[in-house]
């Protein structure tokens, strides 16, 4: 299918200029308790306007059915539907090292369900991992507005030793890194990267 | 926004069975000529089932407006728009490296036009290339049926000595690799892209 760009669609705010993310500081600063992807974008272009990382979030699969052209250069999708993602939400490239992690958000007080997490998804941290990519969860527990970054290869442990279907949140607070919720970057997980990087000698 | 997924929308075909992938291998066969964006997608699921590589095409970014529920569990987008990518279309992890590129096809004859390529894009390749990535351009000749390989730094240097606003064709013939079309994959760019690596020692 060819895709025309129509003129009227916001560009996402991927590239944002440096006043756009002072802007989007203060806004954050009046508006605690944003949610975990408005956190991650925030912090995703602080890294990329400071050279730090280039990491994005993957659009929403979306399956096109029927399109309409209206106006001459304006396409108008009229009915499409919601697609399973088959890898996670974020990836890019870090130090030379390609990044990869999906992000949850739970409401669950004592755990965190893997229903949360589509099996494709798994399979594709898995096989990322296998491809030398540093791949992780970012797992909120909303209830007490914490974050935590828990690698695929813990997830792994945990799964060869239990056969419950969902990780208790004691197992996350203690093998996981706490993400404490900083000014800018709202969300620093580079930083829990750079220990693992020094850590394991990648 | 909250995201659910319908039951009728397809998966993608991202994680295919060998099966699958063999059934592909004989309509390729029967059918030369597809497109660059087929022929790349074949190359990147006959990495992924055989553990060579992870790379996979992003979703087209989609503006969503409005959004019906005739049924539970049913989303139906009544009103979307497509929006300007603000990265490539495809990225993944090769050897432990990030990769990442951009694929067109040209009609034309004696050069490829940069205005089909987003400045965004461009941008992403030169900051991916800065943090380590591997970044590149896959250009079709549609009319030789010849694909080429281009690194960014390549395109870089191509620009640094121009003020036109397409590269010769000559250009691409000389510094970039050809991919030759073989049986499976149809598209071995890794090959170069090993070839690059052993290079630079990187």
């Amino acid at each position: 299918m060819k895709i025309l760009y129509n003129s009227t669609g916001d560009d996402m705010v991927n590239y944002p200029t440096k006043k756009k993310l002072y802007r989007s500081i203060s806004i954050n600063q009046s508006n605690r308790g944003m949610s975990l992807e408005e956190d991650l974008n925030q912090s995703n272009a602080f890294y990329l306007v400071h050279n730090i990382a280039n990491v994005h979030k993957k659009p929403t699969p979306v399956q096109v059915v029927q399109v309409q052209y209206p106006s001459r250069n304006k396409a108008k999708i009229i009915e499409a539907y919601y697609k399973k993602p088959s890898t996670t939400d974020y990836n890019g490239v870090y130090k030379s090292r390609a990044i990869d992690f999906e992000a949850k958000e739970t409401n669950h007080a004592t755990s965190f369900a893997l229903k949360n997490i589509h099996q494709h998804q798994l399979d594709h941290l898995k096989s990322v991992q296998s491809h030398g990519a540093i791949a992780f969860l970012i797992i909120r527990f909303s209830r007490y507005n914490e974050t935590y970054l828990l690698f695929y290869y813990q997830l792994e442990e945990f799964l060869s030793k239990n056969t419950r279907k969902s990780i208790p949140r004691e197992y996350i607070v203690k093998h996981g890194k706490e993400l404490p919720y900083t000014h800018m970057p709202p969300l620093d997980y580079l930083k829990v990267i750079d220990e693992e990087i020094q850590r394991s000698s990648l």
